[in-house]
């Protein structure tokens, strides 16, 4: 990929995804910001980017580290030189508990946890290997998906502390069936997963228990969640690249679109229709379908495998080889089909990032 | 991988996604017998199974060759060992062409055409390279995609003949709009396109000219196509794995479930719900949502990024470590995502396969 560098995007072959980085600094200075602006510290995810080197860049921009969904993604972001790791969900299972442990002897990590019997195995890995394990407590703050009630947080903040080889590090709770609500509604919701969040904070204190961090938010609702006192840690990361997802359905303010697929017209033999090279193989469409930017006179009818079906909604001209540019409907579904993407500024690419945690991970 | 063959599958860690090897050596014999029995060959698309293991092992079957979806799929399966190889989309762009150029001069390779330029393009790049690529005219039968009219395949065809570098295979026409139809419509519009293609036949012959193949067909109807007559050349190839889209949508007879994932239960704190370690990042769900094989009493209510939403139908015990085993709503959105699968027969891997065109390839 060295060889690409200095290049015009125009010149890679498609499908290409690139990140226009100076909407990507845009973004990842606001979010730098609007968490700031709440004494909340940024721990993004990199659940959508999947590149440990915009992992990295976010943690130089300020970020005190990162969130990851699963081990297997946290063991690329460490191999990729990021020291500092929440895997915000429940790892399960003798194999991936020794990977976790594993990982703990590299870099400062930290899970989620709401199952006793998971705790204790956890311990027992890690303090066999003579490693700690930070704990965050997985509180349920509505999603009903994983975390146990505000009630039953104490008593497993309480083992948490007595247990070698685990230390607690505070609590989680991911309003997840928040974040595409509609404006009123997810202020609304938003507040209620805080108190629950609150809920759990004053159990703890009641105990004794003070919870260092409390982490949550996503990018659908940071700018909310940042202003209700519940979080010390914001999880939001995948608005430092944007997609109609988060644009379009999340509202999320002041975020510009950096992440782009470019894709090429292969057949206009089909009456007012065009065909390019990308179809849902390169973009996730179970949330819906990708916009065109350009050129004027496309727009997207459907997507099959391989397949973009555009339809000319002029007159214009479109030649096998025409490039067209897109913004996928959600990032998170796209970008893990991909091997690279590529950091391009005014036209040019500054730098390549392999998509290094890319596909299905353990 | 190596050192899993021989283990149980409930030895693997999860997701897992693994074929049954009884299930599939039933599927091919079908598929074989089907075609062979109307005197079609049978050149199966690997763009589900993406693993040249399963491709060199449906081409000792009895298969003709191969069919892909792109050049890196192609390249791909030549690197893994196949010798005859379909790209049964229009390559288009001078990189591509080049690499296009460079697989001919390795592997029997054949694409599909439906544009002047971009044939004369490909004929270049072959004379120039003293190698021979075989082209197949696209027609139009009724996908609206890609592909010619059958008016419009003749001149084509001449071209191909006078041109150098290239040589006329014959014709190929992808129903792709037909295949998910119900019974009475995917007859009736099965026999349509084959009208198309008998027509293309005919205007070539009208020429002087002898299709030698006529390719297309899905397994979305591969049973009513191989007995329409047009075709010489039957692609199905999804067929082999199976799965719900190609089960319980599209029908298709006589065929036993082969893809399965198996994940398994991280949390179980929500009343009346399991949450497993599988979601739409191991199996795709723009098409719909997969199905339990196993354990009974659970049933897949959703899917998030990372996790299956399960509710439990009875009151069974399910606790945190409760392997799942599902059907994947469809082979293509979900293989692509993984690394690897695993090929087993009573229980135990008999083989490791690795997924090798999984992801976004150009």
């Amino acid at each position: 990929m060295a060889d690409v560098i200095g290049r015009r995007v125009e010149e890679l072959d498609t499908p290409v995804l690139w990140v226009d980085l100076d909407a990507l600094d845009h973004n990842v200075a606001t979010m730098v910001r609007v968490t700031g602006e709440h004494g909340v510290d940024w721990r993004p995810h990199v659940k959508a980017s999947k590149a440990p080197a915009l992992a990295r860049r976010l943690v130089e921009a300020g970020a005190v580290g990162i969130t990851c969904a699963k081990v297997g993604e946290a063991e690329v972001m460490a191999q990729g030189g990021v020291a500092d790791i929440l895997v915000a969900n429940e790892v399960v299972g003798p194999q991936k508990i020794a990977r976790l442990v594993a990982l703990a002897a590299r870099v400062t990590l930290c899970v989620a946890v709401d199952d006793e019997a998971n705790l204790r195995q956890i311990s027992d890995a890690a303090s066999a290997a003579g490693v700690n394990v930070d704990v965050l407590v997985d509180v349920n703050v509505g999603a009903d998906r994983c975390g146990v009630t505000p009630e039953a947080a104490p008593a497993l903040a309480r083992l948490v502390l007595d247990l070698p080889g685990v230390s607690l590090r505070g609590l989680m709770g991911y309003e997840g069936h928040v974040m595409g609500m509609q404006a009123e509604d997810k202020e609304a919701e938003s507040g209620k997963a805080a108190d629950v969040l609150h809920q759990a904070i004053a159990a703890l204190r009641a105990e004794g228990i003070e919870p260092r961090v409390v982490s949550g938010g996503g990018t659908g609702n940071y700018w909310i969640a940042s202003a209700l006192g519940a979080l010390t840690e914001m999880q939001a990361g995948g608005g430092v690249l944007m997609d109609l997802t988060y644009g379009e359905r999340m509202k999320v303010p002041g975020h510009r679109q950096a992440l782009h697929l470019t894709a090429q017209v292969v057949s206009t033999k089909t009456p007012g229709r065009a065909i390019a090279d990308a179809g849902w193989k390169a973009m996730g469409m179970h949330t819906g379908l990708p916009a065109v930017v350009s050129p004027p006179g496309l727009s997207v009818r459907g997507l099959n495998a391989e397949h973009t079906i555009l339809d000319r909604t002029d007159e214009s001209p479109v030649e096998p080889g025409q490039r067209v540019t897109l913004v996928p409907h959600y990032s998170d579904s796209t970008v893990l089909l991909h091997r690279q993407m590529y950091a391009v500024r005014d036209g040019r690419v500054e730098e390549a990032w392999p998509i290094a945690a890319a596909g299905m991970l353990q």
